[in-house]
């Protein structure tokens, strides 16, 4: 089996996620298989990318590159190619989707990256506060609008439809929790609305689009949406758990930004329907006023190890991965559909 | 001549803009010929623009509404209406994709006004400063993504790309503005670029797509787009203008905006180009440096009519309308057509 290795495109590096395996299967799930499947596609997805960003406005490459060159695990764009695959696509259609998908989320990460007066206080680290808040927006919206150029020259009103509304439902998405924000009160269900539209949407559109370019029946678009929409539901679920876990300090990355930005996540839903008069005080006073002292972080975390909503939350984030996993099951089996199972593990066993 | 009126459109109100003439015909060009001959399709258009910003999140149509009921004039889907009907156009089209500019060009203002730190110091005043910069941010993406939205609905894939390549043009112009800002040596050249982008693109983009929908041969369609673009251009110079003008002061608008933001525009341009070593430095201190004291407008207005470049910039923006009527030089003589020569007219002598 060939496994992704760091390889140039163009100038810029882009290091796939690698994992020595000495020959012997992994028992951790991985995305490797699948990294390993789409790889050649991806490559193409990627000098995409560089060529498409390039304006002669330098700012824009240099700003989006940031994001963009930072890697990531593009794990969208790959659930396109992914989904092609599975679709038994031979065209090349899903190469500039792939790559439009990728500039919708990049420029949804810039936006929600803006920050007003008191966030810059809190100290806040991004694009934006390297280089602004304007730059990143209008950067945002060139990046938003070269994917919709980029749709209309693949020419299919199908996948115009699917990313158009992905888009404005995204973006509801992002108002509403602005709204459900410092609220520790939100119900399960709003909280769930909330990572559905905001993240799961675009997992699903990505998905789905690899089988309307290989023009297959209705009932397998379906399945590739309800597998990328519960994929990407259990996969924010993980996140936010990640954002109060050790796993997470473990692996060199900061934890407890939510808390700090006062950001309602199911870890905090729970606790606060679980907890008692006090422990409630104690979210309305962090959460709900963002008056925050040493110490509270771990507090919050006690709480929720006490109250078992962390790994409720990963049980919450197995159910929609187990729908996620079911949905495939109409397709035969085959590499590319092991690989798209596994990366519903990874994404889950990641809390780990 | 029938001219439009106070119209109550559902719950909000949009007033028309209205002069009363008592019967005779204005000295002063003005919107009213236009207003009036595409006053029914408007009435529809907000309409539907009052229809498309509803969404559950109560926050969108609120944040959406408090620009676009402000009104303004319309200018942009007047001119797709405008278009439409002088190419004839018997159908229904125009009226979603008015609303798709309007749409843009209100995602764009709200991208617009997003502040840094460093200007809410400066005391900005706009949606922003109302709401802060997350949710204008977000409800801009949500007003363009249900600008794309529409566009797909209505299926032109030759629509859609004129209106994604605009908003491409639009974003790169934004970000090329901001690396232009302070910079009082920005040349002729790169000014006209920032403001073809930025505005005259929208101008032209709303005007062509009146042919488009109409099917109408390419020459037209050109025509059109000549028509949009060299109105914007003379649109903003005036604009430019404006903000340094008493007229607009008499009319109880604010002046000096662009002074205290170092924005470079023509009359800035053509100040610094014509000035001695001693008035560079003073736009190098008040535009480049921002640092500016009372009394700075003042003497920057001064030295603009010392160079004479306020009323230059009005020359300029003459020759570019005088292409604008000529390019509609190929349609047969109409009301429309005359009531769309006389939008330029009314654009430039704003200015008086």
């Amino acid at each position: 089996m060939l496994f992704g290795t760091g390889m140039r495109q163009g100038a810029q590096e882009i290091v796939a996620v690698v994992v020595s395996l000495d020959g012997k299967k992994p028992k951790q799930p991985s995305l490797d298989r699948l990294t390993a499947l789409v790889q050649d596609d991806m490559a193409l997805v990627n000098q995409l990318i560089v060529d498409k960003m390039r304006s002669p406005v330098a700012l824009i490459p240099q700003l989006a590159g940031h994001l963009i060159a930072a890697g990531g695990k593009r794990l969208r764009p790959m659930l396109t190619l992914a989904a092609a695959q599975l679709c038994g696509y031979g065209g090349s259609r899903h190469l500039a989707l792939a790559a439009c998908v990728e500039f919708i989320h990049t420029a949804t990460l810039l936006h929600d990256d803006v920050v007003d007066e008191s966030d810059l206080r809190r100290g806040q680290e991004s694009a934006n506060a390297v280089w602004g808040n304007q730059p990143s927006v209008l950067v945002g919206d060139f990046l938003f609008s070269r994917a919709f150029q980029l749709m209309v020259a693949d020419g299919s009103l199908q996948v115009l439809k699917i990313l158009s509304n992905a888009s404005a439902v995204i973006a509801e998405g992002e108002v509403l929790q602005l709204t459900t924000a410092n609220d520790p009160q939100t119900s399960e269900e709003a909280y769930l609305e909330v990572i559905r539209s905001k993240t799961a949407t675009l997992f699903a559109a990505a998905s789905q689009i690899g089988a309307v370019v290989a023009e297959r029946p209705r009932t397998e678009a379906e399945a590739l949406e309800s597998y990328g929409m519960n994929l990407g539901i259990a996969f924010q679920l993980i996140d936010d758990v990640l954002d109060y876990s050790a796993r997470q300090a473990d692996l060199g990355k900061a934890i407890g930004d939510d808390f700090k930005e006062g950001k309602v996540t199911l870890p905090v839903v729970l606790a606060w329907r679980r907890g008692d008069q006090k422990d409630r005080s104690f979210w309305t006073r962090t959460i709900g006023e963002l008056e925050q002292e040493d110490g509270d972080l771990l507090h919050a975390i006690e709480l929720m190890h006490e109250h078992r909503t962390l790994a409720d939350t990963v049980e919450r984030a197995r159910h929609y991965g187990a729908i996620a996993r079911d949905a495939l099951g109409i397709f035969p089996e085959s590499d590319i559909e092991q690989a798209m199972l596994e990366v519903v593990d990874f994404c889950i066993d990641r809390a780990y």
